[in-house]
């Protein structure tokens, strides 16, 4: 058996069911082996940044690694935006690139870039076997590491995929997360029983529901705050959870949510850092006078240090639960307030959310808050163009569920394609398209930092001229498409998307 | 003055006119800048690929650099692939990427990433200034030496845009390429004096008139055979000008071209390789017993070393010219081989053809080669979605030039945002999409590659489920477009497009 088979054995004999593929000639024996291996699917992107932000998608949904195919080192830089927000959401992704045959690479041919310095910029591990009989070994040392929640990256040079010799290797054991130290949990107990205000701030696996629930526990019992971080990879929330608020984007909207706060207890998540620098702003968010501890780190367990702590300090309570409540559906026009209640009234059951609505989408986690339990993923690494990605992904990884994802037009298009993949797929995936013709954030960021801007920096922010029409681009792609332009249109669209199976998109046409 | 402004004035004041730009928060001081230096035109891409591949192609045909603004490390990945094309056609190009304040790294903000590794894969110079009095500076020096034929990359910490206390910094001057050596153009008059065969290798700038006639002349004097690279940067090429082939992209075809050879002569062009490599087939496609020579590299002045052979062996020659020729506009179906024949019949005087028909275009150099002279683009580095973006920055560069982008299906959609930046520019761009729903070239190494592969492979391969609508995309982007299914619709369609200015798109359907 060649490499290519041996690799593609060895990833589904270890349970990675997908590969998220835009391949080429390089890659051509790889794309042959997934004849030989029908339990590893490949699903077709027109673009490397959707097959990335798929692969994010499908890990934050799974927990498990889907791989990718990419061609070379411009195939990868195509998908790095997409690895970005993976690196940050610590999503386990198996991440192949084709490279040329070894003794190829010293001619320089066109495609030759340097692949290892591209993929060192967002990988936890990566290795380039030298020989098809290692591949099989490296891949299943791939698997393994990517599980613990990182990039693992194989660059594959062709002569390894095609050369004979080589045979598939077994799973290796995924090392399990660590858990908090003792005194670790004894200094977080010992500051919750005291009087000075506490913060909780939740990432990672803290926000699905075990985490929830005992942090929960911990802040009736003690009287801590709880705030989860900006950008979770993945959110439970809904109708019979805890209810927690976000840190805000902006640094002078987050600091009075941490004002005050003198213990800040990180479970999961990092220090809370301003997005971006400001002149005469500070970067941490942290406030004078504050002490950080560190819980449980992004990569520890943080479930079990949070229930751990729970039983030491909480013994006796139970977690809050957000009472059933949806907005009603309004009349009138259509804004981003309107449109945040069809969707917090329409939204259903078991729901993912795949949230890259940036200014478009303030209201939504008000009018949701109440909605039946649901997932909620945002851009983790704020490296835009990855909604529809991560849509794509989280639909191939959960087919039973609805997927919502909740675009702008800015970012749509970065990555618009992914709309092709959800119509071949034939995946239950929803699309509202924000459409306010302008890069918003850029213009109040603009307003912000310089007065008395003119014409050509707005120019600059302005997707009016002329007007991107999606429902023309949606339906050159397969996907079913309409523009609604009130609030009752939008609802009659979203109900009438939501009941029929299969991609669908809704331009919302706001102010 | 802010570092911003500063930057601005410099560019401006280098004679750099335009910045393909997609910007984000770190980089707003620098759109803001564009207010106070008109001279230094934004062009908003919608996508950073786009705007790469707009410098690339506006590089190439002004032969002086334009600036790109791009958004951190993520969205210097997505424009990775357009700067590995540039790097490999050596357009000039200044490469401007926004980061975080310097001040505000060590927090590992969520955009937080390596783009000095990233940008340091492409780049022929990089600098990342810490202070706004140096920011002029270091880009009077990016500008200078892009201007030799490289990409010159400028990190610019938001911080350094906004602080005050910089100003503009004067043009610095350009190095001239150097001539060929005394000796070197000793040897090759010998050994074209000689009766062993040779070939000349043509490459760079040698494929512009003077160095195609001076080529041409020494052809004509000495016997020896002209051949250009396989995917030039700019190749002046139709009626008047020497007629010139190029080496054929695969190694089985480009062997017999290159047989016999005895002397391999560069001009401007590298020892040929195979663009991949293939089980048991050599990389270096020099013929056994062949002798390479370089008389001049890529970065040297090729024009200049062949004038100088020129008048050494051939005083007395006369450059060949292509005779006027043009096909017939034939009936009946539409097919590569008509649609290349209604392109050769209708090609405008003065034209630039961006070229990324791929297989689509195999007969496209036959039917175009007696042609009112024009200029012809490739895909130089082989990262294909280039052909949409180089056709917007050629025709930005060129007002006064009809524009025919050659794009094929599976190409354009890594890209196909360029469109819009067409419609909004209103540029005179023609683009054929050729639609034969398939990544036809993989098909074709897959059949080389593997016997017997099955539906999971080939279903890699597809693009017809759905069918892509191309006239409905570019409508949704504000692009005119029609559907060709004849010859006779295509070459009504493409008369209509080329008459009438701004952008037009025409989907040659093929079978």
């Amino acid at each position: 058996m060649n490499g290519a088979e041996a690799l593609a054995r060895t990833l589904a004999g270890a349970g990675v069911e997908v590969c998220f593929a835009n391949p080429g000639t390089s890659e051509i024996h790889l794309v042959a082996a997934l004849d030989k291996t029908p339990e590893l699917q490949g699903v077709l992107c027109l673009f490397e940044g959707v097959a990335t932000g798929a692969a994010d998608g499908f890990g934050r949904m799974t927990g498990w690694p889907a791989a990718t195919l990419l061609h070379l080192g411009p195939g990868l830089g195509n998908g790095l935006a997409g690895l970005h927000n993976a690196r940050r959401a610590r999503t386990p992704l198996v991440n192949v690139i084709g490279d040329h045959a070894t003794y190829h690479k010293r001619f320089d041919a066109p495609l030759e870039s340097d692949i290892d310095a591209l993929a060192g910029t967002v990988s936890g591990w990566q290795r380039r076997p030298l020989r098809a009989a290692d591949l099989a070994d490296d891949a299943a040392q791939a698997i393994a590491t990517a599980a613990t929640g990182t990039i693992a990256t194989l660059i594959v040079p062709a002569d390894v995929s095609w050369a004979d010799g080589a045979g598939p290797a077994a799973p290796l054991p995924v090392r399990p997360p660590s858990p908090a130290p003792e005194p670790v949990l004894a200094e977080a107990a010992a500051l919750l029983g005291g009087d000075e205000p506490a913060v909780i701030l939740l990432g990672g696996d803290a926000l699905r529901r075990p985490g929830l629930e005992a942090a929960s526990r911990i802040a009736a019992a003690t009287g801590a705050r709880l705030l989860a971080e900006t950008f979770p990879a993945r959110m439970e929330r809904g109708a019979g959870l805890p209810r927690v608020g976000r840190l805000a984007y902006l640094a002078e909207m987050a600091a009075p949510q941490l004002a005050g706060t003198r213990h800040l207890i990180l479970a999961g998540a990092s220090a809370p850092v301003s997005f971006f620098a400001y002149p005469d702003q500070a970067s941490s968010l942290v406030p004078g006078g504050c002490q950080v501890h560190q819980l449980a780190g992004p990569g520890d367990d943080v479930a079990a240090a949070l229930a751990a702590l729970a039983d030491r300090v909480a013994a006796d309570a139970k977690p809050a639960a957000e009472p059933p409540a949806r907005p009603e559906v309004p009349d009138g026009g259509l804004d981003a307030g309107t449109a945040a209640a069809v969707i917090g009234a329409l939204l259903p059951e078991g729901a993912i959310v795949s949230d890259e609505s940036n200014t478009s989408g303030l209201g939504l986690g008000g009018a949701t808050a109440g909605a039946p339990p649901h997932d909620w993923l945002t851009v983790t690494g704020g490296a835009i163009g990855h909604g529809l990605p991560m849509a794509v992904g989280a639909a191939v990884a959960c087919p039973d569920r609805p997927v919502l994802a909740l675009e702008s037009d800015g970012s749509a298009m970065y990555t618009i394609s992914a709309l092709w993949t959800c119509a071949r797929q034939g995946l239950d995936v929803t699309t509202v398209l924000f459409s306010n013709r302008s890069y918003a954030i850029l213009g109040l960021e603009l307003e912000r930092a310089v007065s008395g801007t003119g014409a050509a920096a707005h120019d600059l922010l302005d997707l009016s001229r002329p007007a991107l029409d999606f429902t023309a681009i949606a339906g050159g792609m397969g996907v079913p498409a309409r523009r609604a332009t009130t609030a009752g249109e939008f609802a009659a669209a979203l109900r009438a998307a939501l009941a029929e199976p299969g991609p669908h998109l809704i331009e919302a046409a706001l102010p």
